[in-house]
């Protein structure tokens, strides 16, 4: 037998990998760029491409090609580039074109016209726009579901915690659900005793940018590979030789812009670092969704909201806004440290966030398996955010279920690697600290690189050659598990 | 006959559209936000992108189809469409795939790296890259002139100016050759007599950009469905529901982006006014790229520069930039249309410019009929320079044939564009002076809508429904000539 299939197979993704460049970019700038009147053509343009991509890796060789590569006399990191591209056929070939341009279309449509919507509290001129892209999400679920014989719901997680169902994640969930709550309230109430000084806005715009980008220097962004901008709905996109990250100002507000900057440099760093020998294969793609998460989360957590960070980035702080009585150390690690019960999830702080995270994936998960319509969703959002922080949503889609992006393309099952991701980045940080005895006294001098180059080594470089279980296994010595965050959140809290 | 291969070409013609759309944000991007670090990984998409595009255009079917679609019963205007449909493919159809993708990665490879090159002066690092674009351009020409039966230089000149042939640029050129050099040694005699008082920069690049945000808005520019940004060669890209255009700022300058800007929004409005119901076929797309510059050029020269629009503009710089001795109108008027021989063609006066195209269509055409080499061309540039502009360009190669964009990525044949847009511009502002009998009074106003009303109804809105030939003659009354061009030059500036 002609041992070609293998290299016809990453000709076929390398030119898949060259139309994904232009998605994201052309995506990219949708979101950061674009003025509104471009929408159309620009939903219409990524559609097409969409439907081309997916011709091209649902073709019937592709499986012929699969096939025979199985035979083939590979490498070990050629065969798990086989198995991503087999999963990325799988997972294409699954759905039918016409599904995809439409989801495409809906997509687009809903997402562009939330952006305007949310800044108007206007569920009613949403929730149509989101109940189709709903029912095409079914419909995908559906298909996918009847071919990996799981739930319609794992079947949409799958696409982004491969290997991740909901059986587990319910007792992940249940097992944070079971402390969380007292521990919230004991940092609440052992909070409500100290004495804070706020800072005092207005912190300009431009400031605050010449401080997202001198912390991206700090935390070692590559800027000849990457960009900050801005956008309503802040996120990491583009490619990995090119990474556009953005972030949003609010003047009256000195460190969520910054915070948003750090958390989008850890996934950054990620993509930034991903092997290079494999570019254009799926194997050099990032492993998973939680894994990007535990990335950012990494950054913004682990190492952000850390009194050794805090130290270093306070007199940069003061150099761009002057001094004030908050501006003393004690006050702004304590005043950048508090855990609050609030509406938004990503101005939440990592104590409460997971009930964010668990209250979207209940109802994310409902609404897919059809146990509730789209109708039904601010009044559940209202119920849960009642019970697990203490908050009404009434009326408040804004800054209820209207608040995040997620949803208006369709991208049901994500949620949960928020906190997967903040589970895997406290696990991974004790690993490292074990890996690295002088790792805090680094951290105090400012010498985050023995630290990132623990990262490089056990996580980026790899990209998708190991599973997630197997990636984090290697990492850490164990499966995942959430002690480590407990005992983070304990240690930094209590 | 079924009636049904021009539906079928309409279908292939709005996916190519679709394909483009996506090429053009993304060629937008790389000029205006791409750091360095992205360019080859883009260079290599969009040759992947061009090379799809070429298969689709060049199908064999296609080419069927088109056959087909002539015996057909159709309108007009699905004639003019099926025209520009055969045309797009005959341009195609000529080179090999292989030859498009070597040429596009070329381009992208020599112009990225003369971003830096031309800073730094460096011929010595531009040549070979330039070397590699001109054999592949001479290549194309060759492919295309053996199937036109025209010369090499003649086949990549119709790209750009369907119909223009060098024998009749030849006449055209050789006519302003005839009067030109003189009416420009008696202008500058004249203005040597003026006592001018220049203005005194800086000027803050925040409000230049927000005089030609500002100047862009009085002359209509659709801000719903466009953008204004910065890169080091200004252009109009984009597509026509999304309009991107470039300036580059000077603080030393006070006009150059201004003018800049109102340039580039000529080619703007035209885009955005070209017919919307044909949107994605190629009868709505610019007649050519002399025409595009005649919309550049009407709004640049015929309107910006004339005393008129100059008393509009004046309160607003002062409003920016505080008053100043040279901001007397009769001063600033003398002042804004100060003739003078100088190196830079995109900031040469309106007489002088003339010669920078001659130059350029000089050497161009020489270089791709093999009559010199790339290394020919700086000696060369030097001797026409001084023969034309009485300039020496020795060793100033970053002033010299390294200004421009156009040769680092193979757009050998369109230089004689801009003068031939200078020429169309004139010839379409007497026709509209004659249409409009208070269009003086109306300009001294600020009242542009009538003159806008004009060029919507006689160029924008037409697209490629006829040729260019008969858009301006049924625009004017008459094919294209110089006596409009030498008038409004003696008008002006005698």
């Amino acid at each position: 037998m002609a041992n070609n299939a293998y290299p016809q197979l990453t000709r076929i993704f390398q030119r898949l990998s060259h139309f994904s460049h232009l998605s994201a970019i052309a995506g990219w700038d949708m979101a950061a760029m674009m003025p509104p009147g471009g929408s159309q053509a620009r939903g219409e343009a990524l559609a097409e491409l969409g439907v081309l991509q997916h011709q091209i890796l649902t073709d019937k060789n592709v499986a012929v090609l699969l096939d025979a590569a199985q035979q083939e006399n590979l490498s070990d990191d050629e065969r798990a580039n086989l198995r991503e591209m087999a999963r990325s056929y799988n997972q294409a070939a699954l759905l039918p074109e016409s599904l995809v341009e439409a989801k495409s279309l809906a997509g687009n449509r809903c997402e562009h016209a939330w952006r305007t919507q949310r800044k108007n509290n206007d569920w009613a001129g949403f929730a149509p726009n989101l109940k189709e892209v709903v029912r095409l999400s079914r419909e995908e679920a559906k298909l996918r579901a009847e071919a990996s014989g799981g739930s319609r719901y794992d079947a949409l997680l799958d696409i982004y915690e491969p290997g991740m169902t909901s059986a587990r994640l319910d007792v992940l969930f249940a097992d944070l659900k079971s402390w969380l709550p007292d521990l919230l309230q004991t940092v609440v109430d052992k909070q409500a005793s100290r004495s804070l000084i706020n800072p005092q806005g207005p912190f300009a715009t431009e400031s605050q940018r010449d401080l997202g980008l001198e912390a991206m220097s700090l935390l070692g962004f590559d800027f000849n590979g990457g960009r900050l901008d801005v956008s309503t709905h802040p996120f990491c996109g583009g490619v990995p030789e090119d990474v556009r990250i953005t972030t949003r100002y609010d003047e009256d507000d000195l460190l969520s812009a910054l915070f948003g900057v750090i958390h989008e440099t850890g996934h950054a760093r990620y993509e930034q670092n991903l092997p290079r020998q494999w570019a254009g294969q799926p194997v050099a793609l990032a492993r998973s969704t939680g894994v990007h998460e535990s990335q950012s989360l990494f950054f913004e957590m682990q190492i952000g909201r850390s009194a050794a960070f805090l130290k270093h980035i306070l007199p940069l702080i003061q150099q761009r806004f002057g001094n004030q009585p908050a501006f003393t150390l004690d006050n702004f690690i304590a005043w950048s440290q508090t855990v609050e019960r609030g509406f938004i999830r990503v101005d939440a702080d990592e104590v409460s966030y997971p009930s964010h995270v668990i209250l979207r994936y209940e109802i994310e998960r409902a609404l897919i398996d059809g146990d509730i319509e789209v109708d039904d969703i601010p009044g559940l959002w209202n119920e849960k955010m009642q019970q697990y922080l203490g908050l009404s949503t009434e009326g408040n889609y804004r800054n209820g279920c209207m608040q995040d992006i997620h949803w208006t393309d369709g991208g049901f099952g994500y949620f949960p690697s928020y906190t997967l991701g903040a589970m895997y980045a406290a696990q991974l940080f004790q690993a490292a600290r074990k890996a690295l005895p002088d790792l805090d006294s680094q951290l105090a001098e400012g010498n985050f690189s023995p630290l990132f180059s623990w990262l490089r080594e056990n996580i980026w470089q790899h990209g998708s050659r190991f599973s997630t279980s197997e990636l984090i296994t290697r990492a850490t010595g164990e499966d995942l598990n959430s002690r480590y965050f407990r005992e983070h959140l304990t240690t930094r809290y209590l």
